[in-house]
């Protein structure tokens, strides 16, 4: 059995992890969980990120998204210095609760990413099978 | 700069990565980037999983996703026995390249999810101030 990340309970069986009602998130060998913010609005995805027991615990306590910045090692409140900030409208676990889905309010500017975009995934990948290589292209929206 | 994982180029300096359009995927520590996959029809997030390099690169080269399975450690073509494949409408990748954004189009029943549903996130975190704890309530849809 994993062990447990404190505040959270360790996940139990695969049937009670898949279908009970006990939260049980399953931090990867880092700590960490993926969770996906998208728009409770419009549903749109914003970004990914990752959060770590106390950013989950924080979240959950406070209602706003908290994240764990792998580059910089740090607790994260999103939109603290921005105004970004992400209210929590919902929060979703998976089938093997290693993954969050977030819907969320975003407050300031309305904005997501730090290059000032409002969500991270402003480039596509476009695929040359002649070449067999991708390049990026800036989308439209 | 971080070591390239065949066949793709390593990441540049930031501003190439996050501005430029070289598709240069930043895989982690185990090689692995994390993959969003969304309905095409109506921007429904599905599913969270990862992909390894070989996974990415067939991924691009059939229009198919292929995943690298975590729990089974093996490649993974979602799909192949259950209908369920998940031809590629768009790939995104996002500012820091180190996630992707996978707009599909689902066959076969048209679900993902291994335990019967359309999605994985059939399960709201619903938080008891009072108490502290959290514990998940299957969604209505």
């Amino acid at each position: 059995m994993p062990a447990a990340t404190a505040p959270f309970e360790a996940p139990g069986s695969r049937a009670e992890t898949e279908e009970g009602e006990a939260f049980t998130p399953r931090f990867d060998a880092n700590g960490l969980i993926a969770c996906i913010a998208v728009d409770a609005g419009d549903g749109r995805v914003l970004m990914l990120a990752h959060m770590n027991a106390q950013a989950l615990a924080r979240t959950l306590e406070t209602g706003e998204a908290w994240y764990w910045s792998r580059s910089r090692g740090e607790l994260w409140h999103k939109g603290a210095t921005s105004g970004q900030i992400q209210r929590i409208v919902e929060i979703r676990a998976d089938c093997d609760q290693d993954a969050l889905l977030l819907r969320v309010r975003v407050g300031g500017d309305g904005g997501c990413c730090h290059t000032g975009r409002r969500d991270c995934f402003y480039r596509v990948v476009a695929f040359e099978p002649a070449s067999g290589r991708a390049r990026l292209r800036h989308a439209a929206s």
